[in-house]
């Protein structure tokens, strides 16, 4: 009966039911809408303990410890970077999937980074203490950087940790996050490729579903596997439906604090040119791909990245096409402005905010598709570029290098230079050509630094001479020019470093101003916005996801679509079902292991299951925790509904997916087998 | 020894090495160069046997006539759209293939229709004779329309044949054709698709190749196979390596005459816009695809479609961005310029004409965007469309009407409005969804039309609504309409009528200054170009191609690619081994048939071969004929080389590729087991 008397309370005050929205900072949880909707209060040891067991992958997800051996779980899809890099011809980690029976089995990744956050200290004061109002946007932007490097700095030769200054309320806050990083990270468990995607982009982002999409990898320091002190308890029973739950993870962005003007930019012009862009790469590796099963194999997975953002932009796109989203935001925003415009206080301090915004996308409009290209898709051509500027900007202090240069992120930037991962120069080839003809199309062929670039050749030619010519897929080679320093890079012949300094004052160029005449009075205008929101609605508040570790709750439950009823879980028997109705084929194929084992796993074993929780790309592999803080799922998407949660949340129908603790623990056990790491789990 | 001597011949004088260019009509032959270098002279009675032999497909393609009793060959791509609307769920010819073992099992086409070009008539001067210098473009336009559909409305009521004015040297010259028409087509044999498009789209435009893209089909009259008098006699032999060869066909647009300008708009605007498109709609048709076998089949044709077009324009616009070429056709332009501009007579005549070109692409730059999306990709658009149009251009004489709809084409139109080819609603939901959501991108969610169309719904779920509400899609309604002509067209409520209607104004806008602003002064400009170009050049010319019937000739023979010598031929068992090499897995799989006669064909038979004739899209289906005439080959495809003589022929490398009459023969004896189709053909 509580839930009808609180429809009734709301219909009658005409307020809009408390949804489960909210991506919330661990130092700013949502005490009260807990309390009012759940009858929930977390602890500080609660919120400490959760925290501390989540990870974030730098591959760009989430995770979760979950022994104190440092055994971490994530979703096979984020895991996919690793499995790529281990890779090859012969040894297939992904079609074939892999289980380390033994520590001595676990395969060490090229270049997974995992970082654990430690502590939050908010530091706006000392960040806008050195913006000045009469500062030129350029200034500020500079002033700003070389503060925020100062802080991480000091706080990385005081902690030992990452520390980074992260940005909230797109430039309202700013906050010191400090992580414990793991850099030797190896792989434990990965399915078939065919059941942790079951269904493939055909069911992606679509429910229900039926996939084991996990992965687990093992963090180790000095060669012997993390003694971790928080990780997570696996719930027995796993998630049940109508229970609150909680989503630890790293919401990778929204924009739900952006202006009407911004979305119809997003909608008019940078989603529509990102989805020519997605499409454009999906039917380039595609076509690559299906000329040979290793081609298949080497373009695996860049092509799912292509086609998972396709479809998710797709879905955001069509969220701003449809009339009465953008109705329904421009009636908020309106309400808002109107507010402001009746306090002449308030006028005075927050009015300017929406030109500026308009200004700053003014700005940004011409330059956005050169800005996307330059970029050249190519790692050979990122290896080199990054060397290039490595060189550059080491010989300016760290506060004024560009961003990812900063003394406290040099660590991370040379590991990710001289990890050796594999570079196919065929498919490089294929990339490179399709980007200097890209670039072409975008800046026009008689572009004078295209004149220069090209020559004589036509991209094609050029790209084949490019990596034909480079030595840069040479790990030993990078070494030697990272550590040569400047006299090194600005010696060397190599047509790919060539290539790379050409180009760079151009794109530093288009960054500069980027950064000065859009990011920085997009941060100061969004600001004003986000202190005009909490002056105006007062109560709790989260900002835009940044890739930081954020808390969302929600219930597990089912929904309504086209009058009919989509129940909270899928069963095991719903795969095999949908296997057999496709004739097993690609990508409904259930692997041999699966199929062979099909007479002994239990049937109704709680496969995928949906819930309110708020979520966005890059809370994949987020655990879902329950009250107790046990373990009972792993978020791995959202249904179709959900992709226009980017700009709003609405949770009538729109779901995050995951997969349900039983779901795993049955594959493990029946399926794989896998005794010692199901021991290791339930210990 | 002759051909050393031409080509040192050749390059002592410092003259370019006569190429086996042109796309030439059949009544303006290039006599002086076949003379010259092959030392042949076709007699008129050749020409004729070869013009009357040949058919037009009007899916699309070209083809021949082989026996006397109506039987007819053409690329099985190009029977693909009947294959595709007489398949079912239960019955699908596009996989499985197809042989009519009798008369009786031979399989009617939908809305296939044959024309047999019978007579060719200059009528330059009757056409030009309507227009008068001091007419307005738009005038001027409407007064060539006019004089053209009278034209041919008088010829089709003399002759009783189909008359088409074709417009040459993009506006030079004026020819009225006169075609025998077929609209009683069977199928007689088509292999599985497998073998057809062996190598699928990896292969597509690339050589070597081992594709039996053939398809025969039978003409009928009053329900018997028509009578033939002019028909190809089967070369038992086939084509020889280093023999002449002719190829008869349709090749359907080219640019060679066109500006730098203009081909400078192609390579920055349009080609670029086009390859968006058609990335878009690949992606768009693989997703449906991917979801079931039988979404597949019945995307099957169209998603060959946007394949097969991405890839040619790819290399089109890989070719405009190879700085060498557009430099050499910069210079030729030059030197046409030049000589204009020291003729004070010519330059008065002439030099205008460039700036014309530049002007009207002016005009057209900003509405190419909008001309191309709304046809909003959809059959049940189109044919409401088309049934709006029909009713309102009725009311006008034939001269005054949208071209399509003059009196002496109604037949045509009718006809495939009544074809009662199957419509599947969830791929038109698919297809209009994405059409309407890239209006929205092009127009702006903002324009008044877009918001009057969607009022308060997205493209999404206005696609759902229209395709729902719709009876378009019952060939009984469309008759209906058609016959109930305007009053029943403005009384219908079906919701596609009335989406139709509500857009038809701005269409008919564009459209309007499409032909007025940008085709009739582009038509003018080119034929004061092209005229120069006679006058500066003299001797033999052709006009760009235009879907009407051309001959082309060329050598049988290999050439060089990154320093290995390509054969002239491939042979049987290269199929084989390359299925081999992909584990015969799709799209490099043969068929069972195939697999299964492996031990009993012949392994040294020719399968597919390569020729310097000058061919295009259109030219598909084309038979290759040798000096006596006789059927030796079928063109099926350029390879990549020649994909740039769009606008530049150039046999350096560039081929056409087509399939050995051998190779067809072995496959109907051995593997086919075809009998009488055998006995039909060699008779």
């Amino acid at each position: 009966m509580r839930k009808l008397t609180l429809l009734l309370l709301a219909a009658l005050i005409a307020f809009p039911l408390l949804a489960d929205e909210g991506m919330w900072l661990f130092n700013r949880p949502p005490r009260q809408a807990l309390r009012q909707k759940y009858n929930f209060e977390p602890t500080q040891a609660w919120l400490d303990h959760l925290q501390k067991s989540s990870i974030r992958f730098n591959s760009g997800g989430s995770g979760s410890f979950l022994s104190k051996d440092g055994l971490a779980l994530t979703n096979h899809h984020v895991g996919l970077d690793c499995l790529q890099k281990i890779s090859t011809e012969k040894k297939d980690y992904i079609r074939d999937g892999y289980y380390a029976k033994t520590r001595a089995d676990e395969v060490k990744c090229v270049d997974l980074e995992l970082n654990v956050l430690m502590s939050i200290e908010d530091v706006t004061a000392r960040v806008n203490g050195a913006v000045t109002p009469e500062m030129s946007a350029a200034d500020a932007q500079r002033a700003r950087r070389s503060v925020m490097a100062a802080i991480e700095q000091e706080s990385t030769k005081s902690t030992g940790l990452r520390s980074d200054v992260v940005t909230l309320y797109q430039g309202g806050e700013y906050h010191l996050y400090r992580y414990k990083k793991y850099t030797d990270v190896r792989l434990v468990f990965a399915p078939e490729v065919s059941i942790a995607s079951f269904g493939g982009d055909p069911d992606n982002f679509e429910y229900p579903r039926y996939d084991l999409d996990v992965a687990f990898f093992r963090a180790y320091e000095n060669d012997k596997p993390a003694k971790i002190d928080n990780y997570l308890k696996w719930s027995a029973e796993g998630a049940k439906d109508g229970e609150l739950v909680f989503v630890s993870g790293h919401p990778g962005g929204t924009h739900r604090l952006n202006t009407v003007t911004h979305l119809e930019f997003f909608r008019d012009l940078a989603f529509s040119y990102t989805l020519e862009l997605l499409r454009r790469r999906e039917v380039l590796y595609s076509n690559y791909a299906e000329r040979s099963a290793e081609n298949a194999r080497r373009a695996n997975e860049e092509l799912r990245g292509w086609e998972n953002s396709r479809k998710a932009y797709g879905g955001m796109e069509a969220g701003l096409q449809d009339p009465q989203i953008v109705a329904a935001k421009r009636a908020a925003e309106q309400k808002l402005r109107d507010a402001i415009a009746n306090d002449p206080k308030m006028a005075a301090a927050y009015a300017d905010a929406w030109p500026a915004v308009e200004k700053a996308l003014d700005v940004y409009r011409p330059i956005l598709r050169e800005r996307s290209v330059t970029n050249f898709n190519s790692t050979l051509f990122a290896d080199a570029r990054d060397i290039v500027r490595l060189a550059d900007e080491l010989q300016k202090p760290s506060g004024e290098r560009l961003r990812e240069f900063r003394d406290s992120n040099l660590e991370s930037v040379k590991q990710a230079l001289l990890a050796d991962a594999p570079v196919y120069a065929d498919l490089e080839t294929v990339k490179l050509s399709d980007a200097l003809a890209h670039w072409v199309e975008v800046v026009g062929a008689d572009n004078p630094l295209v004149r220069q670039v090209l020559g004589n050749q036509s991209p094609q030619s050029l790209a084949a001479e490019l990596v034909r010519g480079t030595k840069i897929g040479d790990a030993k080679f990078r070494q030697q020019l990272v550590e040569g320093g400047k006299a090194a890079v600005d010696a060397s012949n190599d047509p790919m470093i060539r290539f790379a300094r050409q180009v760079d004052p151009r794109t530093r160029e288009i960054r500069t101003l980027y950064e000065q005449q859009v990011d920085e009075p997009l941060r100061q205008a969004y600001a004003k916005i986000a202190k005009a929101g909490f002056a105006v609605s007062g109560g709790e508040t989260y900002p835009d996801a940044t890739f930081t570790l954020r808390l969302s709750y929600g219930a597990v439950k089912g929904y309504e679509e086209n009058g009919k009823q989509i129940p909270w879980a899928t069963v095991y028997s719903g795969a095999f079902a949908r296997a057999a109705e496709h004739g097993n084929k690609t990508p409904f194929d259930l692997p041999k292991s699966w199929l062979a084992k099909k007479p002994v796993v239990d049937m109704k074993t709680p496969f995928n299951f949906v819930s309110t929780v708020d979520i966005i790309g890059g809370n994949s592999g987020s655990p879902v925790v329950n009250r107790a803080g046990e373990f009972v799922g792993i978020v791995f998407d959202g249904n179709l509904q959900s992709l226009s949660w980017d700009y709003q949340f609405d949770d009538r129908q729109g779901r995050g997916v995951s997969v349900h603790a039983r779901g795993i623990m049955e594959a493990l056990k029946k399926v794989y087998a896998a005794t010692p790491l199901v021991n290791e789990l339930t210990k």
